[in-house]
Order: structure tokens, then C-alpha cells, then sequence
């Protein structure tokens, strides 16, 4: 029913996110972090493109870009209950040849953005240099 | 009534801003620069931050982020009437613990993104490395 | 027809793309590169301006942002049939004094967003430092 309450409420509002990560920073190297935070389909996607650690950032990117969008949306409701610690394996980046990025929410992610109202949520990643960026549109 | 027509010919529209910043370009030590563009609130946040520097790129990329997006809706009328070294501070980001930024406008500000039809402003900050990001859309 | 049925299908989906890009890796000097990529009042507009690399590198990235916004607003149809390769001069990023930029679509640019039931696209353009960031929504 909050569900509910917030969806009628905030119908037509958008959330959005957008996050800058420096490659070297995101440990692509230590199995233990990547094990806690990537999916499997994510970690053969990466391991298996040209440049394995600006992936990994990247898809690190789009995850905190999906958490900031979600509760944007939210507008001051605290729906992502879990601390900045928490893993992030729950938010999935889907990759499709030819295709945009797909977000797939599971467990504590997913039961956050329904309790957002979110119906569609969208995300966008690019990597040059040593940064990779990503931007998420939650509705 | 000028206000009244814009909201109405771009009832639907959404315009959107982006901005990078090279942290070590936004003079975070001159009092005279901070004191012109970041209200006291926003200096006390930023000041106790984990990064000062850092923090204020970040604020000073959304108010960036914010003029594109109020112009990018407002299709080719000029609304933001100041030029390119006006001062920011009219441009509030405000932070609550563990929610989205908001942005509160003040003066000319608030008047440009009336001018412009603006009834929902939501921006995202990030930074990682040497850069701050932010993206604004206005609806 | 199918376009037809692809704007009421995806009526109020937005499509987003974001692009980084390092300024260095633009080949501004590269007469054949630019002549291939840019429009004729593009290439004007970035010589003329303060730093004619990041103004490029802008561009580029913004059409990059253009080509995924499309993308995913069209959710799993192929619309942009060129590869990766494909000279990115059908898409021209237009810039008056005072304004937001606006794209304007050409050939097969505009075949693609057509079929993907594009009305309304947006782009938005920053650059500091050795970086340049766009972002686009289609609607």
C-alpha cells in the first residue's frame, strides 16, 4: 500500500542519477570484491571485453547511478535501506549485442524501487581515458 | 502570462543539463570566489566534508547543470538573463542525510526557471578522481 | 507502419545516452577524420572557438550520446543499422549564441530515430580539463 501511495504520489516524477568512477579505483583485480558485486553474467561480460577493468568501472558506475536514481525518485522517502557498503550484486546490468544496457533489480534492490514506485529504469555507461561514466533515469 | 504560454507550449518538454569540472579548477580556497557562489549553508556542508575541494566542484557543476537545463526547456527563449560570470549563489543545492540533493532557487534564478515553465528541477552530483560531474533535468 | 507502432508502443519511454570522451583522443588535426564526422558549420564553429580540440571532442561526444539515446528508447529494436565505424556527420549538433545546443538528424540518422519513434531529442555538452562529457534524451 506505501507502494501504492507513493507511485499516485510521484506518477509523473522522474529520478535521476549520475556517477563518475576512476578506473584504477575499482578493485577488478581482487576476486573477493568483484564476487560481492557483479553477477556472473556481468563478470564473463567484462573479463571477456577489450579492457576488462574500464567495464567493470563502468558497470560500477551504472549500479550507483540506479541506487542515486531510484532515491531520487523516492523524494525523501528512504527506500534503499541497505548502507554504502553493501554489496552490489543485486543490481544487474544486462548487455545484449547491439542493444542499450538493461537494469535487472533482485532481492532488497528491487523490493527498494517498487517501494519507489519505479516502473522504468533505464541506464546509460561510457568509458575513455581513465574514467568511466553513467548516467540512470528512474520513472 | 509569457511564464503562462511557455508552460504550456512545452507542457511535456524536458530540458536537461550536464557538467564536468576539473576539481583543482574551482578556486575552493578563494573566500571572495566561495563566498559569490555557494550560500552559508552550502560552505558549512562542503567545508565538513570528507573532500572540501571535491564537494565544491560538485555543487558548482550542478549550478552549472541547472542553467543548461533551465535553457535547454525553456527551447531558444533567453531566460537566464545574467551572463557566464554572474554569481551562483542563487542556485542553492541542498543535502539531507541519505536522500538526493535538491536544488532551491533564489532571485533571478527562480525567476529564469518560472520564465522558462519549470516545475520540477532534479539534479545528481558525483565525483571520483580529479573530476566532478552533475546532470540536471528541468520539467 | 512500424514506426507508427513503435511510438505507441513506447509512447512515453525516454531513451538516455551518455558519452565521455578524452579531448587527446579526438583527432581534431586529422583533416579526413573531421571532414567525415562534422558538418561543415560544426567544423567552423569549433575552430573558431576558445579550444577547438575540446570543442570537437564535445561534438563527438555528444553524437555518440544521440546514437544511444535513440538506441535505447527503441528497447531491443535494431534501429541504427550502421556499425560502429559509420561516419557520425549525420548528425549535427547546432549552437546558437545564448542557447541550448540542438541536434538536427540527416540520411540515416534520421531514418533510425524515426523508426524509433523519436519526437522530442535533447543533448546537453560540458568540458573541463582533459575530459568531455555529453548527454542526450530521446522522446
Amino acid at each position: 500500500e506505501a507502494a501504492e501511495k507513493l507511485k499516485a504520489e510521484h506518477g509523473a516524477a522522474r529520478g535521476i542519477g549520475v556517477d563518475v568512477q576512476l578506473v584504477a579505483e575499482v578493485a577488478a583485480d581482487n576476486d573477493a570484491f568483484v564476487a560481492r558485486n557483479f553477477t556472473d553474467a556481468e563478470i564473463a561480460y567484462c573479463r571477456a571485453s577489450a579492457s576488462p577493468a574500464a567495464s567493470f568501472a563502468g558497470r560500477w558506475a551504472a549500479k550507483e547511478a540506479v541506487i542515486k536514481a531510484v532515491s531520487s525518485r523516492a523524494e525523501g522517502e528512504v527506500v534503499w535501506t541497505k548502507g554504502a557498503g553493501a554489496p552490489l550484486n543485486e543490481i544487474e546490468i544486462v548487455r545484449e549485442d547491439g542493444q542499450a544496457p538493461r537494469v535487472v533489480l533482485h532481492g532488497e534492490a528491487k523490493a527498494a524501487a517498487d517501494a519507489a514506485g519505479v516502473a522504468d529504469l533505464r541506464v546509460t555507461i561510457s568509458h575513455s581515458g581513465s574514467y568511466a561514466v553513467a548516467m540512470a533515469v528512474a520513472q
